[in-house]
């Protein structure tokens, strides 16, 4: 944990303990650490760091040692973190883009519906999407999607020129057409691939409409208003995890509940797991 | 109703007058009208036209010669209805820009929120935004809202010039700074503006963060997965109409059901009373 001095996180961490899921090692602000665990009776290694800066220097190292297995986000700025995380020297970089993808589960949904960029790429350019989609199915490959579907979604199911997220999901589906181990469909609008009935209403056919495992949204601001409806008006449980480094990253934000923290640990706990016996 | 001979339409217009609320006039395919409506004992002005282009032109000189109220599409394309609206001779236009407002009531939320553009505009300039939340505070103001709260969502609170959603929020915020009767905030992320608690934990606070009447989008692929979530994913309700006409135009569509096409007529209905006494 990065700056581990945060209480909010330090109760995701003591939940994930007393599941017997980690052994967390705290780097960060010792004194403060100590303050916030002490009644806790968290069993924890401490890392002293003279600032976040540092914490995230030492996290990255251990992670390059395997003295480590995944990092999560404390008290520290996001681009802080990712800095020592991509610094081509000391860094934990795979060659691949960095990206979110975010795991919910929802009443109204009969299945777990993958989301990404929900929260990191402002704006990717088709590289970038390529990029995020090789990376989201990277993460459904260690859930054990055999072939997963990908939704490339827009405000509409045709192309229009002068809509460049359909213009963007047609040339997606293009790069990927010969693929045999996932499928990659778009434009679709949301409606049409979370439910089947739109779909039909549609005269939708194929693997993905209407029954996506992996919505790719065209732009951060999409991705985030998915994320927000999701968690915030139809009450779904959610994980999230920065895929596309060494290791998977944990960032929580502070309006995440605590539930979404452990989920998002135990998220990165099984991706970490299937990367080791995707790379073996 | 331009080009009436749509049945699902009809259920529509069935139940509108049903409740007693509206005397409609069926225009298009006089034959494939009178068969649908055969079997449902629906009381209706029938005018017959050669096709859908002739039935735009028909409706829209009626609304001209305040023969009736407001549009409703039946199978037209959008845009040739549209093209019979805004010709700049024989239309209805008021000056004002298209743009189309959503009202959606949810299960998780304690109020109504409106939401724009979902449906509409695909990617509004400044002077677009303007417009689209000049359109729905006008539709607001109808519905009996004495100062309402707008909110300009974006994928973060804070002004970041990478994410220009964020950069126009604040302009949009900027340009509506010394109005009275209506509060303009942004750049918000949605859970800001629907969750007070949210809103706190971010620190936000003034008229709009956490209590927002109305949502205005940075686009149309932001604001259609807005609305598909809320009503695939939140079980909302919804009406829907377009704004910026002489009247309103309930533009609905196949995938919606038929409760939403009758809250959108009888939204129509509301709002184009409103605007009548507004101009008195």
């Amino acid at each position: 944990v990065v700056a581990a001095e945060d209480p909010i996180v330090i109760d995701a961490i003591a939940d994930a303990v007393e599941l017997g899921l980690i052994e967390p090692i705290l780097i960060g602000n010792e004194e403060r650490i100590r303050q916030i665990i002490q009644n806790k009776k968290l069993q924890a290694q401490i890392i002293p760091a003279i600032d976040p800066e540092e914490a995230a220097k030492i996290a990255v190292r251990m992670i390059k040692n395997k003295e480590a297995d995944f990092l999560m986000k404390g008290l520290i700025e996001t681009k802080v973190l990712l800095k020592a995380v991509v610094n081509s020297e000391t860094g934990i970089k795979s060659g691949r883009l960095l990206s979110h993808v975010a795991l919910f589960s929802m009443p109204t949904i009969d299945r777990v519906l993958l989301a990404t960029d929900c929260a990191m790429n402002i704006q990717p350019d088709e590289d970038g999407m390529i990029g995020i989609i090789e990376n989201a199915v990277q993460l459904a490959k260690t859930l054990d999607y055999k072939r997963p579907k990908i939704a490339v979604i827009s405000a509409a199911e045709k192309v229009n020129p002068k809509l460049s997220s359909s213009v963007m999901a047609e040339k997606l589906t293009q790069h990927f057409q010969n693929v045999k181990d996932f499928f990659v469909q778009g434009p679709f609008a949301l409606d049409n691939v979370v439910s089947l009935k739109s779909a039909q209403h549609k005269g939708l056919s194929g693997e993905v409409a209407g029954k996506a495992d992996i919505l790719i949204f065209p732009n951060l601001d999409a991705g985030n208003i998915f994320y927000k409806s999701a968690v915030f008006l139809a009450n779904a449980e959610v994980a999230g995890v920065i895929v596309g480094a060494q290791c998977p990253i944990v960032l929580t934000s502070r309006s995440d509940s605590g539930r979404s923290k452990l989920n998002s640990i135990i998220l990165a706990m099984v991706y970490n797991y299937g990367l080791q016996n995707l790379s073996n």
